[in-house]
């Protein structure tokens, strides 16, 4: 059950001076330093375009660290600089073959000099191309070959950007790697919360009684985000909120909030159960894809008093850009457990406020009377998986006072409360979890492939005859995402309020 | 499902000078008009021995008033005064034929003088012998007739000391009232966690779905008192705890936490559903009178430093006294709903806190390893009737960092924090009630009969050859009553720790 001590290895990171690199693994890597949890001896060779050498890479993580890990009570003044020493650097142009030839010799220099077997994990923060080319040149210079010890590949989305280039570029990686080697990271499966819903419904008879289409009426899965598309409009232009929250994240919570019990958490039947659910997704015919899938684009607006751009009004956004920037899908899945039951996805950018949430809705109480009440409504379970994260529980208590009015009330449990200390950014569990050999929390390819087989027909109906709708930015986006909610009598949760002043609501 | 507005009418309460009616009557009453509850016209007869007129039963409400009810912001400081002015006095010794006759005269005159039709509650607060004595008399002077309006009696426990006396009594009671005139009140029933017990399991599909055999483990009910005898043992020392407590409120507790749904939420109903369960209480076999009954006396220790006589010791308790000031019952129900679930009831006096509560054991989740881990406890659902009513769900959930690693943790809802106002008092909702007609929260002489049929074999076992155990005053009791739990694998919970420094354990 507990991830296993890592064996000792090299962790090699390619884009090792990306944002990523420094500001989320340097730090996962360095918590997991203080914690103990790193193999002994343990290895990082940054890999980059920049001319570093060792020294000054290490001086760049430390200003990293200094930036992006506050200072804990208590901490060796040494212990970053003795934690950054076992960093290294290697000066690498991803197509050039010399490079990975000089790459390997270092590689196996390092290992020779600190007594390190041959267990390599490769982890690709890099731009999607690379993904690709990267491990090709690795594969030709034998950098992937398990004679001595085991080779791991770790790569970020986006796993393709539709069925058929996902497929390709994993044949492309099976070519040279088996898919045991194959870590697809994906953060929100990375996230306590996340897992914790594993534990939630199976640890608990309470609620994993009533986890199904029997007492369940619809669950909601909500990822909105309260800024704009920032800076990465140029990748996200090209994407959209489908495939950059929709395609990965979500579909990846709901296969964990709706798989049957897997037998064992290991890898094979945590994937087995996840990738029932994902090819369980039912495919959209004609008329759900034109009444159950609303998308949207914000428009300028006024939230708190400031003036926000409209997406196309953002930089390095095309004036007439049909991408969506919000996104609402009404699904059902073919299976036993959740027959007849609802799945409402939405996601969103300049929404109120940032907030990942799944919302089960029990069904009305049965009762003749008290079903009947206003005030008793149904039960809710809400799991928030950012930010406070934590569990919420709705239910109705009778009133003070006399006759027997029902008032709906609810239990809050924060995870603040249970973690000793800060909870774990993500990226140090899933990256515990590859040294380890542990992929549970990783993406399969397969489930990667359902998952576009489910979005392909969706995005193909948003290029062709799709409407695409305003929403002010701040809002809960478009009216017509409220609309669909309405025909099936139901309201979506909102965590808070519209934040608009004003704006447009217009077709674009 | 609102208690009705009362009619006009008299309430007269026997009893007047005494404690229950000072210390819960009146403030209830007063509470009652503050919030304008209370019908217009209204008028209060209090009866007594004492020789006082009008003005100076009023003083000495007033002072009651002001002993017992904080003065409230903004409160009018004319409104006891005002209030006060609505209640009568009159002198009457309860077993003077005479004296009842000059009641009647009181009461028509007070009717005509206040133009109030001729709709009379009579509340008996009064001792055991009189609640026999008054109704006979009151009849005899046609005080009883609904000639012209209603006539209720309203009757304090004890309602018998066993199942004959106590059909003796009801014999008696049905010679001049019919049933539904008759209002056995058991404050247990009025309080407000209590009913919410019923909104609760029925207005939640959450827990109606797991109300039952099929998911709950086992039920307990735990009414514990700090205190000890006080000045109550001449009462108490004839009584016991069995007849105090378990007999009537752990029983009527247990019936609403067992019943099945009522169709309404009116007496018909509720009482037909408590009485199915109270009539399916299994009686206990030899075998399960020898092991699963509990009898224990508290004996001196010290409790945080200080010196706590033993029962034995109290003023007016025999020295060889073998009355129980503790008991705890293990028993099933025949009931479809509760096929092979044990009730483990246990109360008792000088324990470590003063709580009610009742707490439902769901099974054990079923899955294959969270089930197994030791952290995976089974959910508890623990419902504090007293003191800081509330509802307190204990569940399991992934301890943050690596693996799956189960934390036991709770979340909590007090009911203050629903309230606008402090809770009511039992007595305030069970006045209201009475006046209303609505006898839903008072206990129907068919379920006081069956808890005594239950509890009749009980209490003959302990007369001829039940072993009674000492426990130091401030612990939970007898090891016995630990033991009793120990040999079916569970623990009693404890909501706090056993307080006593010293004190015997040894048989009585």
């Amino acid at each position: 059950m507990s991830a296993a001590t890592p064996q000792p290895q090299m962790l090699v990171i390619f884009g090792a001076s990306g944002d990523l690199a420094r500001r989320k693994l340097f730090p996962a890597l360095y918590s997991l330093h203080v914690q103990q949890l790193l193999p002994r001896p343990f290895l990082m060779l940054g890999i980059g375009r920049t001319q570093y050498d060792d020294e000054m890479f290490r001086a760049e993580v430390m200003k990293d660290l200094d930036l992006f890990v506050p200072k804990a009570a208590g901490e060796h003044p040494q212990e970053r600089l003795c934690f950054a020493n076992s960093f290294y650097y290697q000066q690498l142009s991803t197509n050039d073959g010399a490079d990975y030839a000089r790459l390997a010799a270092r590689m196996e220099q390092l290992q020779r000099d600190n007594e390190l077997p041959d267990n390599v994990v490769y982890y690709l923060s890099t731009p999607p191309a690379l993904s690709q080319q990267i491990p090709v040149f690795l594969a030709q210079h034998n950098l992937h070959r398990e004679h001595n010890g085991f080779k791991r590949l770790v790569i970020e989305k986006p796993f393709g950007s539709d069925g058929v280039s996902a497929r390709a570029l994993h044949e492309l990686l099976h070519k040279h790697f088996e898919e045991r080697q194959l870590y697809r990271i994906d953060h929100y499966l990375g996230k306590e919360t996340v897992q914790n819903l594993i534990v939630l419904r199976f640890a608990n008879t309470l609620f994993d009684t009533v986890w199904d289409y029997r007492h369940i009426e619809y669950v909601e899965i909500t990822a909105a985000e309260s800024i704009g598309v920032e800076k990465r409009a140029g990748y996200f232009d090209s994407s959209g909120i489908i495939r950059d929250m929709i395609q990965n994240h979500l579909l990846q919570v709901l296969a964990l909030a709706a798989m049957d019990p897997p037998q064992q958490f290991d890898s094979a039947c945590v994937h087995a159960e996840t990738l029932k659910v994902l090819r369980g997704l039912r495919p959209l015919s004609a008329t759900e894809l034109q009444n159950n899938v609303i998308f949207g684009q914000y428009t300028a607006s006024h939230v708190r008093g400031e003036s926000v751009p409209g997406y196309r009004d953002e930089p390095d956004v095309p004036a007439d850009s049909h991408t969506e920037t919000y996104a609402a899908i009404k699904l059902y899945l073919n299976h036993s457990r959740w027959y007849n039951v609802p799945f409402y996805l939405r996601a969103g950018k300049r929404l109120p406020t940032r907030v990942t949430e799944i919302v089960i809705h029990f069904k009305r109480c049965p009762h003749p009377v008290l079903g009947t009440l206003p005030g008793a409504l149904p039960n809710q379970l809400i799991i928030r998986i950012q930010p406070d994260e934590g569990v919420l529980m709705t239910f109705g208590l009778k009133e003070p006072g006399g006759g027997f009015h029902v008032k709906n009330v609810s239990m809050d449990f924060h995870y603040k409360d249970l973690a000793k200390t800060a909870i774990a950014d993500a990226y140090e569990r899933l990256l515990l979890d590859c040294m380890s050999g542990d992929a549970t929390l990783f993406a399969s390819g397969d489930a990667v492939e359902a998952c576009w087989d489910f979005i392909d027909p969706i995005l193909a109906w948003k290029n062709s005859s799709a409407r695409l709708f305003g929403y002010p930015a701040g809002t809960w986006g478009p009216n017509e995402a409220d609309a669909m909610m309405a025909r099936d009598g139901r309201t979506w949760r909102y965590p808070c309020k519209n934040l608009a002043a004003d704006g447009d609501y217009c077709e674009l």
